[in-house]
């Protein structure tokens, strides 16, 4: 297979992004479920430390669920919003919270994406698997920082991938 | 089955909320249908004695319905509004009209939410027990009274719980 | 049967309104479909006048359709903003520009409602029939203005009723 | 207003149903939400009786809910069952129990429709007011039986209307 | 514009139909809102005269609404139904009696069909204009007639067009 | 607070089941996150051992989700598969498999529910906590048998609870 | 067939437009397949130039889709926003920019539309064939120049028409 | 990155798939828009020859599009039924033809699924890249004869890959 790393280093959505139109085929990179749990967890226990419980989404690139967690006590709403901003981030290979200032436009206001604190896409050595998204805390930046540690849980080994 | 009152008795979403990990069940407090018909009829009763006709729902902490009761002349419109409103004080363990200025942000808008005044959460003794939505009055703040009322018919016995 | 008259003259959802308690059974007038079609047919001509064509809906007095007509080249768009226009306009018993200031709140936001103008009650004599909804006029002032004519086409015969 | 009472008197799906095009309004009875609510609780101690803790759900003449008690055990399903039960039996004037011969076809399969027991028509002397839902017992014909139980609370009274 | 007469004399769905690639826009008529509500009025009145209140709607070549007349005491039902055989008539080019067989298989159990009788297409000089749907007789027989008494109403000036 | 340890004791869609009236509030127990998690991973690497990657979700009492995993590979409907086959295993606390009889009825067409094996009800010691739903195995059998290795996984331990 | 280009050559949602009463059938120019792959491919290969992987839909004069090219690593948000903003341009025979101010109105929040630049109207000689939206760039505006890019790509074709 | 191109080569939901858990990262490959575009042009012309006018959508292996073509004539319907039809290919790595003895099953019956002839899944050297869904001509046997003709089109290349 023919390699397209140059373009799959970019992002998709925000950055320049372009598949060379010669090649049938491009490789894309999948985390295992292992990976996303992982992930997720992480994301669990960071926040268990704040004292709150969450629910959080691992979605793959192209913003379908792999994994979601919804700790104990955390409330019905969190499924849904916590899929929203993981879904955000990986669209738009941003963190959600750097989105906030295009959450009322006409895309921000978009069914599927929630621009608002706790989404944090999975960008690894420029090449985009996913994303994260949190729900839950009593403010976006304790979400986000939940999602930040699950990352955090897994990027020095996605770097030797 | 171990307790977990001390988790239980924090709000799960505003306010720090944690089950302890090492737990493999917790208890939930459910009320009955007698309890929850008995809140929404006082809501409609107090409103009727504004002269008003309303819906008014009552949720479990989930958010899910247990009750609906539309008054007789109430518009249709006040079935989802009241149960949306509810939905939103279990969810977020506040009442909507303190929610009224994250009604226009990104997880404010989101589909299932109406942060709007008349929603209340059932929260007694430091524990949620769901919510209570009511729509149909000419303001959101007699929308509110009318909830209050409600729960107010039922509080004094459940802080005997 | 009974008679609810005096609270059937309340607008339901802004003014106050009230269902006796010991009814057990009110009476709801309802528009026949000759005359919901008249109403629309009235709009739609009232609007070719001005050189537009438009999609109307008529409902009754629950927000359901009763009769929907597009004119030839009017947009689809028309057909859903229009049903929801008259849904407003029955549902809160004013017109759709009287209801623009609150059309960026919560409930203004709710996806069945459209705080546009082009939406009108039908209110005779006191009695909440339903709503008309028009949608397609370059401006919502033309849009209300049609729907007004379609009102103004049975005004005067349903309050004879 | 001139009286329909003759085409109100029969049913408006199965048997043939007529407004007499001259007239601009008809007059439809509804029931209070004192009699539905009567309605749904006389359905629920009935199946208590039996043992069984459901859900009901009473709609007016369009199919549009009036009033719902979901008992304390009820499985969440029996919210919507109940529901489309009720909107089936008043859509047909029918109970469903009578429809199941026809569940299988493509009307019957349509989304907002349960043509299985535990639905019944609020038909009293001769007119529809509504529909009775219930789901939640091991059989459907227990369902119904509770319905029935339901209609039977008030159909005395309503035959006296 | 170069004429694709022969193409769009044939069905679309059902039997062989082809634009020749070549051509860079066709040629598609479409039914003036006059027309289509003749077509609705005439179903009405048929049905009218069997003592039975319908709903009707009528489609474009889409399978989209141009008029949808609901009969004074037709059931709320009638609404979607009339729509969803007229949007299986328009797009089947065929009389939805005739698809019956075909109701309970993959496609026939899509959403947007519904394949029982009260659907047929308008199909005049081999040209398909779109579709009538009728819900609300008590049997599709009577549903079908009435549809086809709308067809009949305006088949004849149409075939000299 | 009262118990009603009996009443909870029994299924509360298929056995009779009965909160008694005069009860405020009712207890229901709930899986932690680990539970679940660890029901979720049993049923994973069950159907790893076959060789099988599946999607799987675990539910609360009212059907809703608590933890979902999609195995690496596991297709994209896996996730909404296992999601009503867990929801159908809560709500009718029976497997799915024992339901595939009443799987085309009109109930069992609904929406939210797949009766077809691979959702096992979380049933231990007479109470409902929830369901487990699995998809994505070559047979239903296997999908059940995953779902059963995660229930098996903490039987033992919630007995004695 | 009678001619109505006259009122065929007006805009139909935001200038006048009126077909009279008096015609039977209008005629509606539709575009073939070749015609809007073309455009879509021009509009891919535009943004490709800018290094950029955008989604593309062409809609035809109802909104209703004809096209959609997905670039290969575009990301998956860019189907739906590219339709909805396609949709948008076509029913308001206007570019999704010049109606920027519009989309945080009650008519611009509607579900459908995305008022956000990236949808141009395909209105050539003063008909309107259908419109055509670009997702995925980083800003609106190279969206727009994409979709304009596809536009030219056949609009000198379209004008001999 | 390590290879697991063992485990891909396995379809992953008919037959055995299993990712070994201790992988981080999974590689799969992805068709270009070209070669999707490439399929779908084969498909259209292949039932142009037979003088068919249909609607054909490519899916990734998720079964989310990358590409839908709809004939100039092809009905409104073609779009979301080749869309379902590639969907369930793609998932169940399999034509649908040979599913046809589960379409009236629990699973058959889902939403997104349409087990009719006329999908052909992408699975070239062992790899399932996605699914192809024709609709629109008269026998589905024709549908999936042209979805075949698509992926002839491109499957020699894409065995050298």
């Amino acid at each position: 297979m023919k390699k397209l790393a140059a373009a799959l280093a970019l992002s998709f959505a925000i950055s320049p992004a372009m598949a060379e139109e010669e090649e049938m085929v491009v490789n894309i990179k999948r985390l295992s479920m292992e990976t996303t749990q992982k992930i997720a967890m992480a994301a669990i226990e960071a926040c268990r430390k704040e004292g709150i419980n969450i629910g959080v989404t691992v979605v793959d690139r192209n913003g379908i669920p792999q994994v979601m967690l919804r700790d104990t006590l955390a409330a019905h709403l969190t499924i849904e919003i916590s899929k929203r901003k993981a879904y955000t981030a990986a669209n738009f290979n941003a963190t959600t919270s750097s989105l906030e200032d295009r959450a009322n436009t006409a895309v921000g206001r978009f069914d599927d994406l929630i621009m608002s604190a706790g989404g944090v896409p999975i960008n690894v050595g420029g090449f985009i698997y996913g994303g994260i998204g949190v729900s839950g805390a009593p403010s976006g930046e304790t979400d986000e920082k939940c999602a930040q540690a699950g990352l955090a849980a897994v990027a020095e080994d996605l770097e030797m991938m």
